[in-house]
Order: structure tokens, then C-alpha cells, then sequence
């Protein structure tokens, strides 16, 4: 009887422990949502990838959006602007060289913390910055920094870069040029954030 | 020593069940990564929601990603095309309702069957439908069809229709109707898929 009652004591501390490392997995907690600037900073810090949207030239104008990986920085050291490593091979930095109008969504849903709810739910924050998608001059600090936290965000590109030679496909640093936010993280409609307000320096500290 | 084998026995059980579970959650397995038409409509039907791109109305005709839960059917029913139900206190029904020039974009990466790959990379399915957001009748026999498989996917819609009275909220149903298909799911660039290939019926079998 006291080996069972071991077994199942280890049991729970496996899932107790399971759960830890799942609610950590996350980095900082989602801030309060009546923090509509720290949300939206919040998401462009945690989230991986997002939809890039930009005027087709292909398809007469219509609004493309296209997947893509992102980085705003180091964890816990992001600026809240959205870099990208991407080809000219796929239509999306295309259509921005041609029209540099853009708009990057990043949501909730895929981190795993909207609680079960449903993607279109308000209290499931979805955040859409809107501006221009310009080019990073390769020769600039910027844009060495940018490949450094796009590279620890993504290590497969780093990885790809030296395996298949992503040089090759012509990979170069694009970053969002932010004009406008548009944040839904409750009921009531959209909150109203600057991008002043959005840029401010923010310290993440673990919650 | 007995107890403590089933114990582990009973353990080991509760694991296999719980991955099986997880399995079986995806429903079919995706398609071969040859079979285009089989890969996009296996997004379409494995996929609840994804970003909604649509020409801004209120930021000078900027492309402005949204996200949006949708339905194309019944689970091994799908036929293709995906349906919404929103409002037009939300932009993304506005916009469409002046120009419903629209991009629906959905991805393999919140599936988790990427196996640890990057969103960006080529190998995680992306896909892109592009044609006209429209409002469906909603006296027509189209919209309650709509409604009931929107329903069936996200019963939350369902449950907010009762409780807070989402049609206070105007919500009603928008299609996609599509008149390109962009997918990416290998290395090589997008495939060449019609929309008429698309709409083949398909039957989905569970592999």
C-alpha cells in the first residue's frame, strides 16, 4: 500500500510539474486587459509569427496575407517593432517594394492562454499594426541586430542560412514602420493606443 | 510489487490514451505534400480560424488583417468555402462591404503538425484564398446552413447568440468567394492550384 501511495504521490508531482513548465512555457503573464498598451506589447513579445498583409500586385490590388515569422527583440528586451527575414521569391516583400502599405496580425490564441475560448472572442486579445513594410539596408547595425533576434527567435533560419543557403534565395531584413493600432482584448470594441504610447521602453518582469 | 505494477501498468495506460486523444484530435492526416488541392482543403477543413485581409476603409485603403473563426462545413463534410459570422461593429465586415476585395489566410502551424518546424517554414502548410467578401441573405436557405456548421465548429457563437444576444450586435453571415488559391506547402514556391480543382467534391477519410 505505501508503494502505491508513492507511485501515485510521484504521479502528481509529474503533473504538477507538467503544468509548471506548461503555464512557464509562456514567459510573462498577460497583463491586465484595462493595459491595452501592455497587452499589445505583450503579444508582439510573445507570439512567434503572424499574418503580414500588403496590396497584391499579382492580384490587381487585392489585400494578400501571407504567414510570417517575426522578431521585436531579445525576450524580455523586445521594442515592440516587428522585423522580418524574408525573399523576394514569396509575393509578400514583392508587393511591399512595390506599395510598402502592410498591416502585421498577431492573436492570442496560438500561445494557449485564451482559455479555452473561441479565436473571435474579444477577451481573446488579437492586435493588428498597420504602416509601411520597408527594407533594412543590409550594410547597417540595424540590420545586424535584427538578424541577431530573428535568429535566436528562429534558429532554423540561422540553421538554414548555413545548410541550404538561404543567401542564395536573396533573405533580407524588413521591418514594420508602425502608424496605426488596433487592439481588441475585450468586450466593448477596440482600444485606442498612440504609437508613442506603444513604442514607450518597457522592462518585462516575470509575474 | 504488484500494486506498484499496476500502478505503472494503469499509469503507462492513461498515457497512451491521453496520446492517442491527441492523435485523433487533428481528425485526417495530412494530405502528401504532392497533392495540392488535397493539402488545401485539408487546411480549410482542419483549421477553426485564420486572418481575414480586407482593403481599410478607415486608414486610406491600407490592407488590414483581422482575425476571424470560420466554417466551411460539417466535419468530413467541408466544401471548401469559407463562411463567418460577424459584425459590422468590427472593420473587417465594414471594409468588405464598400470593397470586398479579401484575402482569407490559414496555416498549418497552430495544428502542431509542423513537428517543431518554423511557421516561415515551407514545409508547414500556408494558404492564402483570394476573391470577394460577401454578405449572405440572410433569409436564404445558404445562411442557415452557414449558421448551423458555424455553430457546430464554434459553439461559443452559439451559446453568445443566447446569452448576450450577439444579433443586438448585428452579427451575420459573410462568405469567401473565392478566385485564387496561394499555397506554399513544400520547397519550390507556391502550386498552382484552380479554383475549379479546388471545389472538386472531397470525401474525407480518416487514414
Amino acid at each position: 500500500m505505501d508503494k502505491l501511495r508513492v507511485c501515485l504521490f510521484c504521479f502528481a508531482v509529474v503533473c504538477l510539474c507538467s503544468c509548471i513548465q506548461f503555464a512557464e512555457a509562456g514567459g510573462p503573464k498577460k497583463p491586465n486587459h484595462k493595459d491595452g498598451v501592455a497587452t499589445a506589447r505583450w503579444l508582439v513579445s510573445q507570439t512567434t509569427w503572424g499574418v503580414l498583409s500588403t496590396i497584391s500586385v499579382e492580384l490587381g490590388g487585392a489585400p494578400f496575407g501571407n504567414v510570417a515569422s517575426f522578431s521585436d527583440g531579445l525576450a524580455g528586451e523586445g521594442h515592440g517593432i516587428p522585423y522580418f527575414y524574408m525573399t523576394t521569391l514569396d509575393p509578400t516583400p514583392r508587393n511591399a517594394l512595390k506599395d510598402a502599405r502592410c498591416s502585421f496580425s498577431v492573436n492570442e490564441f496560438p500561445l494557449g492562454s485564451c482559455g479555452g475560448k473561441d479565436p473571435q472572442n474579444p477577451t481573446c486579445a488579437k492586435l493588428t499594426l498597420t504602416g509601411k513594410l520597408k527594407l533594412v539596408d543590409s550594410n547597417t547595425t540595424e540590420a545586424t541586430w535584427a538578424k541577431d533576434v530573428l535568429f535566436v527567435k528562429h534558429p532554423e533560419m540561422k540553421a538554414c542560412l548555413l545548410i541550404i543557403n538561404w543567401t542564395f534565395h536573396g533573405f533580407q531584413i524588413f521591418k514594420l514602420e508602425i502608424e496605426d493600432i488596433f487592439l481588441i482584448n475585450w468586450f466593448g470594441g477596440s482600444q485606442t493606443i498612440t504609437v508613442a504610447q506603444y513604442l514607450q521602453p518597457r522592462l518585462w518582469v516575470q509575474e
